[in-house]
C-alpha cells in the first residue's frame, strides 16, 4: 500500500447536510426518537428464530449462555494472555486504568491475532448480525476489555452510537456489538449492565468534544456522558436494569444505541470480554458529526470491506 | 457536662503490654489466627436459634430478609431524609464523596435522632447481639451510609476490627455490626459483599497511620488496606463471595473481623443503609494500638454504658 492510498483511506467522506442525531451542541440534554429501524428486516433467514429477533427489537439486546464451547474459550484466553504479555506500554491501542498500571482495553485484536480474526468472522455470529442489520457488515472496532480483579474501574452509562456518530462519523443506527465473556461474569465482578428499551431513544449529551478526546475518554469519559435525568427516565420506563451473567463463553449482543455501563470490580475475580462492533457496509463512516478529526483506525476502522465467514 | 468530664472521657485507658493483633507495623502483610471466640457462648438463650448461631460462627455473618416491617422502614427513611436535609457541610460527622458533593456517611445518628436511638436499642436486635457477644453491649458507632445513585463510590475490602483496634484501641474481637437496608439492595447497586469465613483470620496491613487519618480514610482509604494476595486467599478458601440482597428493611449482621466491601453504584437507584456497631462492655476501648491519638467520639464512642432495650 502506498502513502497515497493510506491518505485516501483516512480522508473521510462528506457528511450529510442535516445531522439526524445532533449531540454535544445544545446547553441542555434532550431525548430524541430513534428514527432508524432496530431490525432491518431485509434478511429474512439468519441465525435467530423469530422470537429472538422480536426480543432484540424490543429490548435492544440478547444474551446467549455458553455461546462458545469451553475449548474455544480456552484458546481465546490463551491468546488474550499472549496479547497482554506482548502489550507495548507505548502502544496507543493499549489503554491503562485511570489510576494506575493495569491494562483495560487492547484494541484491534482481530488485526493482531489470527485467533481473534477467526472468531470475529465466526459464521454463526455473522449470520445473526447480518440478519439483524440487513446484509453484509464490516468491523468497526474490536477490543479486549480486561477488567482486572481488585481495581477494575467502573464504566459509566453511555450509548456507543452517540460517540461513534459524533466522534467517528457513523451516519445511522445500523450497527451491533457482541461481548463474549472470557471469564465467568457474575453479578459482583462488574458485569455489563443494559437498560432494556433504551435503544429506542437518543439521549443527546452536553459539552464540546476536545480534539484527541479518545486519549482521555477511554480512561474516564467526561464529554458524551448522558445526564442523570435522562438515565432515570430510561430506567424507570424499562422498570429494570439487566446484567446478563454466565460462564465464560457466554455472549451478549446489543444494539449500537442501547444504554449500557458497568460498576467497579473489587472482587479478586477479573472480568475479561472480547468486544466486537459490526457495522452495515451501507452505513460506512463519513466525517465525524461533531466536527473533530476522525479517531484513529484502531478505534474506528475505515476499511469497509464486507466480512467473509471464517 | 463540664470541660473536665469531657477531658476525662477522652483520656484513653492504658493498652496491654502485648498487642495481640499488631497491624501497620511490618513491611509485609501476614495472616494471623483470630485468637478470640466468634460466639462467646455465655448467653445461652437469645434472639437466634442454634442453627443460626452456628452459621454465624462459621460464616461470620447472617442475613435477615425484611427484618423490619414496611412502616418502620418508612419512618427511618423519613428521618434519614430529614438528617440529610439538615446536614451542615461544615459538620465533620458528615462525609462527602471523594470526587464531589453527594453525602456518604452521617455519623452518630442515634444521638441526632430519637427515631434512630430507638432502633439502635430495638429489643430483638439487642437480644441477638448480646447472645453472640456474651452479655451487655454499648454502641461503638452508628452511621447512615448514603450511597447515591449514579455516583456511589466503591468501598474497598477491609476488616473493621483492623481499624478499630489500630486507630480506636478496641482490644479484642468482641463486636458485631448490623446493616439495615433503607432502600432495596440489588446485586447491581453496590451491595455489601462479604467473604464467608474471613472473620477467622486476621490480615495485617502495611503502612503507617498518619495523625487524623479518619479525615481522609472515610473518603478513600489508603492505609489499613488488605493486600490482594491475602484477599485472594480468603476468597479462594471460601469458594465464594456473598452479597445478601433484599427489600428495604432487610438486615445483615456481621462480625467485626469479617472482610467486606462494596463496588460502585452507577445505577439510578440509591443504596442507603443504617449501620450500627455493638461492642461488648467488657471490651471497652483503650488507647489506640497504632499509637495515634483516638479518633473523635462520633466515630469511636467512649461512652461504655450498656444499652437498655427501647
Amino acid at each position: 500500500m502506498t502513502a497515497g492510498t493510506i491518505a485516501a483511506q483516512d480522508e473521510a467522506k462528506e457528511r450529510p447536510a442535516v445531522d439526524a442525531f445532533p449531540s454535544r451542541r445544545e446547553p441542555r440534554p434532550s431525548i430524541l426518537p430513534r428514527k432508524d429501524p432496530v431490525v432491518y428486516g431485509t434478511v429474512q433467514k439468519g441465525g435467530l428464530e423469530a422470537a429472538a429477533v422480536a426480543q432484540y427489537e424490543r429490548d435492544g439486546f440478547l444474551s446467549f449462555d455458553r455461546f462458545l464451547d469451553a475449548s474455544t474459550v480456552a484458546t481465546l484466553c490463551e491468546e488474550m494472555g499472549q496479547l497482554c504479555r506482548d502489550a507495548d506500554p507505548s502502544d496507543s491501542a493499549v489503554v491503562r486504568e485511570p489510576e494506575g498500571d493495569p491494562i483495560r482495553p487492547i484494541f484491534a485484536v482481530h488485526e493482531r491475532s489470527p485467533v481473534f480474526d477467526r472468531i470475529v468472522r465466526d459464521k454463526r455470529i455473522l449470520a445473526i448480525v447480518e440478519q439483524l442489520l440487513g446484509g453484509p457488515v464490516y468491523v468497526h472496532q474490536t477490543r479486549i476489555n480486561y477488567k482486572s480483579g481488585f481495581e477494575g474501574e467502573q464504566f459509566y452509562w453511555h450509548s456507543d452510537f452517540e460517540t461513534w456518530h459524533t466522534e467517528d462519523g457513523m451516519p445511522r443506527m445500523r450497527a451491533a456489538s457482541i461481548s463474549i465473556a472470557l471469564c465467568e461474569n457474575t453479578p459482583l465482578n462488574g458485569p455489563l449492565m443494559l437498560i432494556p428499551g433504551s435503544h429506542k431513544h437518543y439521549v443527546t449529551c452536553v459539552g464540546v468534544t476536545p480534539e484527541d478526546h479518545f486519549k482521555q475518554s477511554l480512561r474516564r469519559q467526561e464529554v458524551g456522558v448522558p445526564d442523570p435525568g435522562s438515565l432515570s427516565w430510561l430506567a424507570e420506563s424499562a422498570g429494570r436494569i439487566d446484567a446478563p451473567v454466565g460462564p465464560a463463553g457466554s455472549m451478549v449482543l446489543f444494539d449500537c444505541n442501547t444504554m449500557h455501563g458497568s460498576n467497579s470490580n473489587i472482587t479478586p475475580f477479573p472480568r475479561s470480554n472480547l468486544f466486537v462492533v459490526y457495522n452495515s457496509v451501507e452505513n460506512a463512516l463519513v466525517a465525524p458529526f461533531g466536527g473533530t478529526k476522525p479517531r484513529p483506525p484502531f478505534i474506528a476502522a475505515r476499511n469497509f470491506a464486507p466480512l467473509t465467514p471464517a
